[in-house]
C-alpha cells in the first residue's frame, strides 16, 4: 500500500480501452447482431449507470443549486417550428459524394483528414515521424489510403495546409470545394475525384397522425422546447427574470457519414439550460463565486492569426478585458468548468474555444466551446452560446404570440412626441379608399418628417408620397399635429438567452479516456479510475466463495448499505479473488469489501481501494461508516487508512 | 389541527383539476403558440419532478432492489428489426374514414364511444340517470352529437351493447366493421357512414443517413433493444439465468386520433422490465416474500362471459388454482401493486385484468394489465406480458446468432439412437448430383423410419422417395444403420421473457386524479395530496416578506435542507402567507417552514402539514430534524405531533 501509484507506466492505448468497454458492455454498436448503423450505440450496466450519475451530478451542480425550472418536452416537433427558427434552411452540413462509388463524405472532414495525412507524410519525409508504430499499426497503415507514405512537401505549403486546418470550421461549401479544387483532395479510399459540395439538413424527418398531411422532424437541439414554453416558464417564476430552464433529453441529427465512435452519433442525450436575461444588463449575481477560476482560454482572434495557442486567464480578468462577453457567459463557462473538473475530466485537456464568425450557429451571436482533449483531437464537449434574442423574437413574429417580459418600472418614463390625428369624416370624403393609405404614410413618418408636414400645413396645403409613388395633397382640415406627452409605466423587453449545451455521451466518453490506464507491473491489467461520484458501482461485495455460510452476512452488509445510500453488487461468481477484482477494476468500482471466514467469526472485513491495491481492515460497521464516507467524498483514502488498520494479509486468517 | 379533513366533501371535478394542471403548468399541449399536435404535450416544472420523482423511486423498488442490468438503447431502429419481431406486419389498429368528410376515427374507439352513449341514453329515458348535470355540461351535451337525446332500447338490445362493450378488445378489424354495419353506428360528429376498418401502422417512419437506402422506424417499445443484447446481458450476468434488464426512455406511437390527455399519447415515457427465465422452472426465489398481497383479479373467462367483476385474491391462491400461470408472473404482478400504492395511486381504484385471445399482442402467450380506474373508466398503465420465447427466436432466426443459455448439466444425458453412415464414395458414384438429396432424405427421418430403412436393406435392397416425388432404390453397400450413444453435457434454451412494462404518463395522470380534492369550506381551495416521496418540491420556504433581513435566514434553512437531501424551494413573491400556501397545496408540496420575525428573534420557524393546514413550531433544527425524516417516511404527522408543540398563531409574534 506503501507503493505509489505509476498511471502513466504505460502510454495510453485505445484499442486496449475500446477493447475493455466492449467487453464489459459500457456500451456496443445498436443492433450489432443486424450489422449494426452507423452512429448508432446502445449503453449496457455500467455505460447507463456511468450516465445516470452523470446526470444526477449534473442535475445537482445546475438545476439544484440554482432553482433551475426543469422540463420534459417532446422529441417530434411540427415542421413549422424549425421552419420559423431557421433550422429547415440552415441546419446543414456539406456533403461531397465519390464521383465514381457514389459514397458520401462530409466535405470538411474530408479537408481535414487528407491534408493532415499529408502534413504526417511531410514529417515523416523529414524525419520527425518520433513514434515508433507497432505491426499491427502498420498493417494497417497500408490498407488506409488516407496516410499517404512519407512525401515532403515545400515550407510555403505546409504553412498553408496549418493555416487553412487553424480556421477549417470557417470555411463555406463552395470555399470547402474550392480547397478540394486547388488542393487536389479526392476521397482517400477510392481515390476518385468528388462532387461540388451540397447541403444535407441534419433533421431527421417523419409524418405525425394517419393522414400524412402533418410533416415533423425529430428535434436535433432540446432548446425550442423551452423557448415556445417561455410564457408559462416566466408565469411560473412569477414573472420575474433572470432565471433559467433546463432539460435533460434525447435529441437526433442524421450524420452524414459518423464514424468516430460515441464522439459523433445519429442519437444522443444531451443537458440543456436557457438562461433568460435582461439584454439591457447581462451581470450575474453570483459572479464573484467564480471571478477567479482559471480558464484556459482560445479566443476568435488566436485562431484567425492561424494558431490555437491557449491563454490561461481568470474568467474575472476575461470579462474585464472583453474576451469573455459578459458576467453571465463567464459565470456559466466558470461552471461548466467545476462541473467537468469535479466527474473526473483532466482539467489540462480541457480548453475553451471561441468559435469564429462564419462557424457560429445561425442563431448565435456569440459561442464559445469547452473542448476536451482525447485521442482524436480536441472534441467539443459543452457549447456555450448567447443566442441573444434570436429564438423568442422568430417564434414571436410568427405566432403572434408575444414571448416578453413586462416589468413595472419603478418611476415611470415620461416622453413626448409629435402625434398626428386625422378627421376621419372628411379624409373619407375626400380620398375614399386611399384614406387608409394616407393614414399608414403618415403614422409611418418618423419625428423629423412629422414637424416637416405640420410647418407645411400651418401654411396651406401638404404633399405626401405613396410606396407606390402617387401623391396626395392634404389641407389643414384633414389633420391635425400636435406635440403630446406619454407616460410609460411598463417596460417590455425580450430577453436575451445564454444556452450552456451539453453532450453527455462525448463527455462520457471523453471521461473514459482520461480515467483509463494499465498497472505498472502489467499492461493487461486495465483500471478504469473513475471518480466515486460517477463510478457505476460503488462498493463490491466479494465473498470468499459461493459457499451458503456467507449468505447471512452478504446480505446484512448488503442492506446496510443500501440503507447508507451507497450502492452495491454482490461478485460471488466461481473465480478467484484476484480475478473478480480485476474485472471490479475495469468496471471502475472504487471500493472492494471482502467477506470471508474471519468475517463470520469476528465480524471484520476488509476494505480494498481500486486505484493502490490498498487493503485495511475492520468491523462490518466501522468498514461500512467509512466507505460511506469516501463514497460521498467527506473523507480521502489517506484519512481512511489512518482510521483503519492496513490489512497485511494475515489478520483475517 | 384537530378538526379531521373531508377529503370528499366535493365531488370530483375533472375540469377544476385540468385548469389547475395547466395553470401550474404541471403539462400542457406541446407547441401550444403553434396551435398544439394531437397527443405531444411537454411537462412543466411540476410535472417534470413529478416524472423524475417517480422514476427515482421506480429506479430502487425494480432495478435496484433486485439488482436489475440497466439499459439505455436507441430510439432510431432500423427496419429489418421490426420487420423480424412482428411490428411491420401486425403493431396496428384499425381506422374507419368518415365517407363525406374523410376524418379518421378508431374503429374499436367509434364503437365503443357510439354505444356508451346509446345506453347512456337508454338510462336516462328509463328515468335511472341519477347525477343532476350542470348547466356548462348541459351546453356541452347539446353540441356533442356523440350523446343523444334519452331514447329507450329493448332490453335484449341493451343486453347485446354490454356484452359488446364487455369483450370489445377481442373483435378483428372486419368484425369491428360488421358491428358498424349491423348497428348503423356512424361519425357521431357529422353524422355521416364510415368507411370499412383498415390498418394503419402505428409506428413512425423515417430515413437513416444521407441518401435515403436505410429506413427506420421509432421504437413503440423498448424491449427490441433488450432482446438485441440480450448475449452481452446474459454474459455480464456471467452467464447465469434467471436475471432482468430494465430500461427507461422515451417511446412512440403514430396514434390515430388521441384525444385523452396524458391516457393516450404520440410519444411517452416508458420503463420496462425483461425478466429471462428458464422455461421450465417459472418459480421466483422471492415468491414467499408477495404470496400473501391480495389483488383484485379480472380473468379472462369473466370478461368472456360478459362481466367485469372483479375477484380480490392472494397472489399464491391465484398461483395455485392457475388463475395467474406462474410465480414469476405472480411476483411481478405483486410488485407492481405494492409500487403503485407506495407512490399514491388509490388500491381500490387498481384492479389485474387478463388479456383475452385475440386482444393479446402478436408476441404475448399471456398478459395481465394493472388498470387503473380515473375519470374516463379503467386505464390500462402497466402490462405484465409473458413473451415466452418469441423475440429471442424470431432475431436468433433471422440473424444465425444464437440467443440462447447454455448450461452446464449436473449429470451428462445419455441417449441412444440409430445413425446412418454413408459411404460417400460409392454413393456419389452411384448417383451423381443426387447423392445430396438421398443424403437429406435419410437424415431427416426419424427413429420408426430409419428402423424401417435398417430392416428393408438387411433383407437386399430399399427404396425412398424425395420431397418432389422421385424415387431412389439403396443397395448395402451405399450406407450402414447402427444404434450409437450421444452423451450430452450443455443442456442449450432459449429463455422466455416475462415483461412487466410501465407507461409512466398514464401512471402520473392518474396519480393526480386520484390526489385531488378540495377544501371542504372552499371549492375553490385544491390540493393535490401527493406522498412526499414523489411530491415535486418537499418543503416550501415562506418568508414573511421579501424583506432583506430574512436573507440569511433563508440562506441557512435552504443549506441545511439540502444538506439533508431535502428538496425545498424558497416562495418571497409578493403575495399573503395565506395565497402562497394556497398556491403550493396545488402544487402537491406536503410541508412549509415559515421564516417570520419570531425566527429572527428566537430561531423559531413553523412548520405547516398541507392536508391538515395544521402547523407547529420549534427551533430551526428541531424543525429541520422532523421534516427530514417526513420527507423520507420514517415518521408520519401524528408523531411530529407528539414531537414539537402546536403553533396556535401567538407564539412568534
Amino acid at each position: 500500500m506503501a507503493t505509489p501509484v505509476n498511471k502513466t507506466a504505460h502510454s495510453f492505448d485505445k484499442t486496449r480501452l475500446e477493447t475493455l468497454l466492449n467487453r464489459r458492455f459500457f456500451y456496443a454498436p445498436a443492433f450489432e447482431i443486424y450489422g449494426g448503423v452507423a452512429g448508432l450505440y446502445d449503453y449496457g450496466p455500467p455505460g447507463s449507470s456511468l450516465q445516470s450519475n452523470i446526470i444526477a451530478e449534473w442535475r445537482k451542480h445546475f438545476i439544484v443549486e440554482e432553482g433551475m425550472l426543469e422540463l420534459d418536452t417532446t422529441v417530434m416537433t411540427p415542421a413549422p417550428v424549425f421552419e420559423t427558427s431557421g433550422h429547415v434552411a440552415r441546419f446543414a452540413d456539406w456533403m461531397v459524394k465519390d464521383l465514381k462509388t457514389g459514397e458520401v463524405l462530409r466535405a470538411d472532414h474530408l479537408v481535414k483528414n487528407v491534408l493532415e495525412a499529408r502534413l504526417a507524410g511531410d514529417k515523416e519525409a523529414r524525419g520527425l515521424a518520433a513514434q515508433p508504430q507497432k505491426e499491427d499499426d502498420k498493417k494497417k497503415k497500408r490498407k488506409d489510403k488516407s496516410k499517404p507514405t512519407a512525401v515532403q512537401l515545400p515550407d510555403e505549403v505546409v504553412a498553408e495546409y496549418e493555416n487553412i486546418l487553424a480556421q477549417l470550421d470557417n470555411f463555406s461549401g463552395p470555399e470547402l470545394g474550392e480547397l478540394c479544387t486547388k488542393h487536389k483532395i479526392t476521397n482517400p479510399d477510392t481515390d476518385n475525384e468528388v462532387s461540388e459540395p451540397q447541403q444535407f439538413n441534419l433533421m431527421f424527418a417523419s409524418s405525425i397522425g394517419p393522414t400524412g398531411q402533418h410533416p415533423g422532424f425529430l428535434r436535433p437541439e432540446t432548446a425550442q422546447g423551452h423557448f415556445l414554453n417561455f410564457s408559462r416558464l416566466l408565469d411560473f417564476n412569477n414573472g420575474r427574470v433572470p432565471f433559467a430552464s433546463a432539460q435533460i433529453g434525447r435529441s437526433f441529427r442524421n450524420e452524414i457519414s459518423p464514424r468516430a465512435g460515441l464522439l459523433r452519433v445519429r442519437e444522443f442525450t444531451m443537458a440543456e439550460i436557457e438562461h433568460y436575461v435582461d439584454p439591457a444588463d447581462k451581470n450575474h449575481e453570483r459572479f464573484a463565486e467564480v471571478r477567479n477560476v482559471v480558464l484556459d482560454l482560445l479566443d476568435r482572434h488566436t485562431q484567425a492569426a492561424g494558431s490555437t495557442r491557449v491563454r490561461p486567464l481568470s474568467v474575472g480578468e476575461a470579462v474585464d478585458q472583453g474576451i469573455i462577453a459578459n458576467e453571465t457567459l463567464g459565470y456559466f463557462l466558470a461552471r461548466i468548468y467545476l462541473f467537468l473538473v469535479k466527474i473526473g475530466i483532466n482539467p489540462r485537456r480541457l480548453r475553451f474555444r471561441q468559435h469564429m464568425g462564419n462557424e457560429m450557429a445561425h442563431y448565435a451571436t456569440d459561442c464559445w466551446d469547452a473542448e476536451i482533449e482525447n485521442s482524436t483531437g480536441w472534441t467539443e464537449c459543452v457549447g456555450c452560446a448567447d443566442r441573444a434574442a434570436y429564438d423568442l423574437t422568430v417564434h414571436s413574429n410568427k405566432t403572434g404570440h408575444p414571448l416578453v417580459v413586462r416589468q413595472a418600472l419603478k418611476e415611470p418614463v415620461v416622453t413626448e412626441k409629435e402625434t398626428a390625428e386625422f378627421n376621419k369624416k372628411v379624409l373619407g370624403r375626400t380620398f375614399g379608399k386611399d384614406a387608409g393609405t394616407i393614414q399608414t404614410i403618415v403614422n409611418d413618418m418618423d419625428e423629423a418628417a412629422l414637424l416637416r408636414l405640420k410647418g407645411e400645413l400651418a401654411q396651406g396645403t401638404a404633399t405626401i408620397t405613396s410606396s407606390d409613388g402617387r401623391e396626395f395633397t392634404l389641407a389643414p382640415d384633414l389633420l391635425t399635429i400636435e406635440r403630446k406627452t406619454f407616460k410609460q409605466s411598463i417596460r417590455e423587453f425580450t430577453p436575451n438567452v445564454i444556452e450552456p449545451s451539453f453532450g453527455l455521451g462525448r463527455i462520457l466518453y471523453t471521461l473514459l479516456e482520461h480515467s483509463f490506464w494499465s498497472r505498472e507491473e502489467d499492461v493487461e491489467r486495465g483500471v478504469l479510475s473513475l471518480p466515486a461520484v460517477v463510478a457505476p458501482t460503488k462498493v463490491l461485495i466479494v465473498p470468499l466463495s459461493a459457499k451458503e455460510e456467507f449468505n447471512p452476512l452478504i446480505r446484512e452488509v448488503s442492506s446496510k448499505l443500501r440503507q447508507a445510500g451507497v450502492f452495491s453488487r454482490v461478485d460471488d461468481s466461481n473465480t478467484s479473488i484476484g480475478r473478480r477484482y480485476a474485472r471490479n477494476d475495469e468496471l471502475g468500482t472504487p471500493y472492494g469489501l471482502t467477506i470471508d471466514f474471519a468475517s463470520i467469526q469476528n465480524r471484520t472485513v476488509t476494505l480494498r481501494e481500486r486505484d493502490t491495491t490498498g487493503q485495511l481492515i475492520g468491523s462490518i460497521e466501522e468498514v461500512i461508516a467509512t466507505v460511506t464516507e469516501l463514497v460521498d467524498g467527506s473523507i480521502d483514502w489517506a484519512e481512511a487508512c489512518r482510521r483503519l488498520p492496513a490489512y497485511d494479509g494475515t489478520q483475517a486468517v
